[in-house]
């Protein structure tokens, strides 16, 4: 099975080296829009060919995984619609997934039910093919958000080529993906660009920034993140990303009024229930006591 | 000089056991509303006897520091005015300061002049006693907040324990320092624990957690912090958190505006500063390229 890689970053380069470590694929063929990229893979050994185009990446390719930006998604389908084989599997690695399927399935055409969306959740590392690794994906949530026509064994070949690299599947439909990356992931990100962008926009911004700590500086990990990843992902993501902010807004909003009025009690419950939860990382408990009454 | 110690916990503790080991102080007895707190600190050597009040503490102590959550400051001050020796120092570890002062001034009275106010910038650590270390405020920044009548010498004693102790000690007018805590801690502080609160209480909050990921844990690793003590520190310092909190408020108005009408420039513009400040970490750097102009 020979891999297409159209964009060799992190997530692409890692994906490559994890699947054929699996022995999922046995031949990669890499493309990415900065042809420096691309040969990276291949000094890399991630990547035995570099391509010159989408279309030359694609020839004979078994399975095609799309992992460039989001916003760069809809072209390519158009690429692939016209250039991958009839039976290739399609994938891809987009951080939202409602609108990417969208444009797949106008762009695809007849080849729609052979693209499985998915969104593998690795994030933390450091961008960039250099620092790729076959492990980035151990123990790590890779979401599947199939559609009703979504061809069975397509969809079954690319999980267990993700299983096969140590991650857990869960598949969702790609509305529900879209809420919770939106809360969980989205908002985090787009709520740390802006404190980093309102300090450092006012006028003793740079006296304030000085005196940053351990605390302000794991808050605003994220806001190195790429700039045009995420305004692809904000865009994207819009609909559900404008509903966690407009609830986000409303929670401000709250607290506000409370340290204005001196709202002791207020305060401490709001801060309480969150520390408690964020305490025990229930990430993922069966029973979330005090919540959701 | 002895040491009285009201308040055993990281700060207090680690305080203790740097300005000892520096040879600032020879003789440390420990208070704590909780007791457990107090036999603590003497059984890790930090405290040489533990008081059973304030008052028993205070005797004979050449320096007093109130290392307590903020909220409990007033009322110890009232006992400082009738317990403290005359020309004891009196210090703390507050994390706001302009109100703190003011209440120390009431309280106080003509000891007023010997408080001298500060603020040890060492977050990120475990709370506790138990995690209390000499070594806490190596390479970090005090805050030290002289009023016009602060006595030079206390002052000058107070700067040069911190220094010996590893930290960097810098002066400024208290609303400053209160504005610039606002913005870097005290603000993230508040969106973290809003955040998490947010999701948690959502019907499908827990469904989101699960899949949270690197960058969530980093942005809200300060939502675990104690809600007491914040809970204080956002009511002492209400005035320039309300202030802040208003600004980042309007900072969400206008990036909800620009994912709502899908504005890509205004999105790419503001994570682009971001990001350059962020991924530069230029926290203290003298130039402030596209910013503030």
């Amino acid at each position: 099975m020979k891999l297409a890689l159209i964009g060799c970053g992190l997530l692409g380069g890692s994906l490559a080296a994890a699947w054929r470590r699996a022995g999922r694929v046995s031949g990669v063929v890499g493309y990415d829009r900065d042809a420096a990229q691309a040969a990276q893979a291949v000094a890399r050994g991630i990547a035995d060919q570099a391509a010159d185009t989408p279309a030359q990446a694609l020839r004979g390719a078994g399975v095609v995984v799309l992992a460039t930006p989001v916003g760069a998604m809809e072209a390519l389908f158009g690429e692939l619609a016209r250039h991958a084989g009839a039976d290739a599997i399609i994938t891809d690695v987009g951080s939202t997934k409602a609108g990417i399927i969208a444009q797949a399935r106008v762009a695809l055409g007849e080849r729609f039910p052979r693209f499985v969306p998915a969104h593998p959740i690795a994030g933390g590392a450091l961008p960039g093919i250099e620092n790729s690794s076959a492990d980035l994906f151990a123990e790590r949530w890779v979401v599947v958000t199939p559609q009703p026509d979504t061809d069975l064994r397509a969809l079954q070949w690319v999980e267990d080529s993700w299983s096969a690299s140590g991650a857990t599947v869960e598949r969702m439909a790609a509305p529900e993906h879209d809420r919770i990356f939106a809360a969980v992931s989205h908002l985090p990100h787009v709520l740390a660009f802006a404190l980093v962008d309102l300090i450092a926009a006012q006028p003793d911004g740079l006296r304030k920034l000085q005196f940053a700590g351990a605390g302000f500086r794991d808050f605003t990990r994220i806001a190195a993140s790429d700039p045009m990843m995420w305004r692809d992902i904000a865009l994207a993501n819009a609909p559900a990303l404008g509903t966690e902010l407009a609830a986000f807004r409303s929670q401000l909003d709250a607290l506000q009024a409370a340290v204005d009025s001196g709202d002791a009690n207020t305060l401490l419950q709001l801060f309480e229930r969150a520390s408690r939860v964020r305490r025990e990382q229930r990430f993922g408990a069966a029973v979330q006591e005090g919540y959701g009454d």
